[in-house]
């Protein structure tokens, strides 16, 4: 007995029963498919990708080749029949021999770093087994199907395609729970297959400080949880902002202040504000202090780290959830708000803040996000800032109030992933319209995408995948697919079959409601 | 910002902040722990497991041999310097060289099977280094600690423990979503570390029948989701059962009817009733089909054959949410009724099915459980017959009502870990007080314990180890320890520990709250 009686009934009548996509398990889905009769098959013997001649990139673009021999093992990775000599490679008219990519865009990316302007439009005919830009063999890889035999073929199809928002990202948090460098390529490889192409690192936070500086090593030495083994040392930020590159991954660093910031404290003398408790120091600390000047000297130089170890553009910088108890019980904190004629009004403070803070970022050339706070309290943002839009219940007011004000935003309000319920919460995600709120139509355009967020109070390396997984899956369909795409028996039977994709290819995703995979996981 | 600024608040007061416990990382808590300040060294190059002089039970008990290695190992697990030659084996005055198990009862289980007279209380000073019973070894492993150099100890403890309720139960689902064995064998051994005593072995339900029959194999192979990988074999269950004798755990499988049956109509012809569109049946199906002579037949053979396979002396069988409706539909089921006077009431039939379902089971030697509707409907009951309380709400009415009745009873009805809420829904389980319910001592000895369920819907190998644990753990201790334990923040702290203790162990077990362990999880 599992659900007083409503299981059966479930089953049989409100839930949605798998039944075969026209689109087989593409997800998500790309804005225009068209699948033919014709299918050609694929031999694990003979199979081929390959650069096209016309293509700007060659053999010597190792992010290509590496992704060559990634969907490679993605399609045949169990295939018993392994890549023989040449003359075992005999091919059928039928087969299709050869995947030809073809990079038209000039800047190949080979070396360099994915950013908000790379292009992720492609177009391809499987007639002339073109794709145009890597991301496609993703797609490509979906469209392979395996019969009864373990024979794989695919259909002749032409896809023209292109994200719908072009900001579709994952927030994971590495300080409530230190998150094994493992847990993280893990979760940046499920990322490539669902066509999400932001990671926000939310690497440090009140709990802890992981973050290994090379300007100032005593943050994670004393706020880390453990100096050794709880911590990202350049060279793990390294392979993770590589690892992600590979797979047109952007990573963008948030370093939250001047809230959320117990652990900074710890390494950093006289950063924290003292807290009072009546006329004296109470001996705990609130926010970052904005009265110093050495907490500006020490924020310019720790950015000025930050900017180079990070290659993206853009900077998270927090601002959000900034208790203003401790700054009011500080003699000296209540001195300078009269001198400023800040008056009783804390946020004023905390703008003044913040308005140092982002003209230190500024000036090491890079792009900041803010959480709404900053732009609620009014303080003077750059104009490309991009506004990220987190508290629930109005959130459709806060996206027209950003965006009439002329900002980009992004959308993470109703994607909180780290609140669980029972059942299929997917839906819920699923159903979300990033546009539904008031405003012009310029006012739209600001919102360049959303991002899922799995906060880490409950969330370590035993649990986040699966409970990730396909959730996320949701969020990056709405966040790539056409505004249309909202048939949710549809989407159940493509995801269904996508969540059974991703287990074959070794992560635990979980699963949807009762059914089975055929390659169930093979971990614990 | 993950909880509308709930977040830092909680941390630094709601929420309970980790403390070290006198009782450190016990769990579930002895009845009576005295923990003294003396302490022993522990070497991993001379520490031993050893059979006591007076011990029943000696080398050739092949259970308490593998109960030895599976302690040292969890003990010295990662242990750099691994036992050496006799002469390394210098020992300290201060070193504890020896545990010296002494088996008192005459039956020692070393070959049979662990009961529900089995008894599980044992006394042990380690002053004399003597344990009473093999289970003892978990908690004598729970009080080893490590030092910063790495170095083990213990402190002399006398300990005076039995469990609180006989029957500690855990209830997996393989139905809903096949397991795979390796996902059952992991979750004996966790149930092992928190002193679980039962695997309820939900073995078949509607979506599919992963059970092969030798007697009638049609069922899994037509039943089953895929005949060959989504099967538990005869060698699989006898794996199941052994891997779990040897942790002292009990394997009570479920086989559910009337209800819950839709998988076994497909390789068993008219077994199941017949549903009737009007006067047509309409080729679906509903419960077991309880008017023909057939089913009878087949029940006998089919539960002979499980009497044999699962040698503990309960079977499950189920008798919950029979919907009615498809009976009513057919009009040889009611020309039965009217024939059997049984007027409109089919909680009547259902009743003559149980009746005869029981008789039936009852020849085979086998002692029954049922779901509580199975009491509720009036259904004449061996005396020995324990009923399984589940459906929430007034489940402390319900138990009032089975005791009253004079019937044992186990209690499931608080503890379905399937539903999930965000935050530390493990304080819920953990605050459930069984015997909270009107009645007389007598009435409160007939509870013998209850299970944690976990229900199949939303899990399978990808999410059922992070989900069950350390969830189940807190289901656990109420049932072991005793009354009056109930701080929840000494719960907190202890628990705590025994999560990171079951990560270390190779057990995927989720955070309580945001922390870390020395040793996170390997895995992904």
């Amino acid at each position: 007995p599992t659900v007083d009686c409503l299981d059966l009934c479930q089953m049989l009548t409100a839930e949605p029963v798998f039944q075969a996509s026209k689109y087989g398990s593409l997800w998500p889905l790309p804005q225009k498919v068209q699948i033919s009769e014709v299918s050609f098959k694929l031999s694990s013997a003979s199979f081929r990708i390959v650069d096209a001649k016309a293509s700007s990139a060659g053999p010597s673009c190792s992010l290509l080749q590496s992704a060559y021999r990634r969907y490679y093992e993605y399609m045949f990775g169990s295939a018993k029949k392994q890549w023989g000599s040449k003359n075992n490679r005999r091919s059928d008219p039928s087969d299709l021999t050869e995947l030809q990519v073809w990079i038209t865009s000039p800047d190949s990316e080979c070396d360099g770093y994915p950013s908000v302007t790379s292009d992720e439009s492609c177009e391809y005919l499987l007639f002339l087994v073109h794709v145009m830009f890597y991301r496609s063999l993703e797609t490509f890889s979906q469209l392979v199907s395996e019969d009864e035999y373990g024979a794989k073929s695919i259909n002749a199809t032409i896809i023209n395609d292109f994200p719908r928002f072009q900001h579709r990202g994952i927030l994971l948090d590495s300080s409530r729970h230190f998150l094994p460098i493992k847990v993280i390529l893990s979760n940046l490889e499920t990322m490539a297959m669902n066509k999400i192409n932001v990671f926000h690192w939310h690497i440090v936070d009140e709990q802890s400080f992981p973050y290994l500086s090379r300007t100032f090593p005593q943050l994670s030495e004393q706020g880390a949880y453990h100096p050794y083994t709880h911590v990202y040392t350049p060279a793990d930020v390294k392979m993770v902002i590589e690892f992600a590159r590979l797979r047109g991954i952007r990573v963008v660093p948030e370093f939250d202040t001047p809230g959320h910031t117990q652990s900074w404290g710890k390494g950093q003398k006289d950063l924290l504000t003292p807290c009072y408790s009546g006329s004296k120091p109470s001996g705990s600390f609130g926010p970052v202090n904005p009265i110093l000047n050495t907490t500006y000297d020490f924020m310019a130089k720790f950015f000025t780290e930050i900017s180079t170890v990070f290659p993206d553009g853009y900077i998270h910088l927090g601002g959000d959830e900034v208790d203003f108890t401790c700054w009011k019980s500080n003699p000296d904190i209540q001195k300078f708000m009269e001198q400023q004629h800040f008056g009783e009004d804390y946020s004023k403070l905390e703008s003044f803040y913040i308005q140092k803070l982002l003209d230190i970022v500024a000036s090491t050339k890079k792009g900041y996000l803010v959480w709404q706070e900053v732009f609620d309290n009014g303080v003077k943002l750059k104009p490309d800032t991009v506004v990220h839009v987190w508290i629930g219940g109005r959130s459709d007011k806060e996206m027209s109030n950003v965006t009439a004000a002329g900002y980009t935003t992004i959308l993470s309000a109703p994607w909180y992933l780290d609140y669980i319920s029972y059942g299929q919460d997917w839906q819920k995600y699923y159903k979300v319209e990033p546009l539904n709120f008031e405003g012009t139509d310029e006012q739209k355009k600001l919102v360049i995408g959303g991002e899922a967020c799995l906060w880490g109070e409950y969330v370590d390396a035993t649990n986040l995948t699966p409970r990730l997984w396909p959730r996320a899956s949701a969020v990056a369909e709405r966040l790539w697919s056409a505004k249309n795409v909202t048939d949710i028996d549809d989407a159940f039977n493509r995801l269904s079959l996508h969540r059974c994709r991703m287990v074959e290819r070794g992560i635990p995703a979980e699963p949807l409601f009762s059914s089975y995979c055929l390659h169930e996981y093979k971990g614990v």
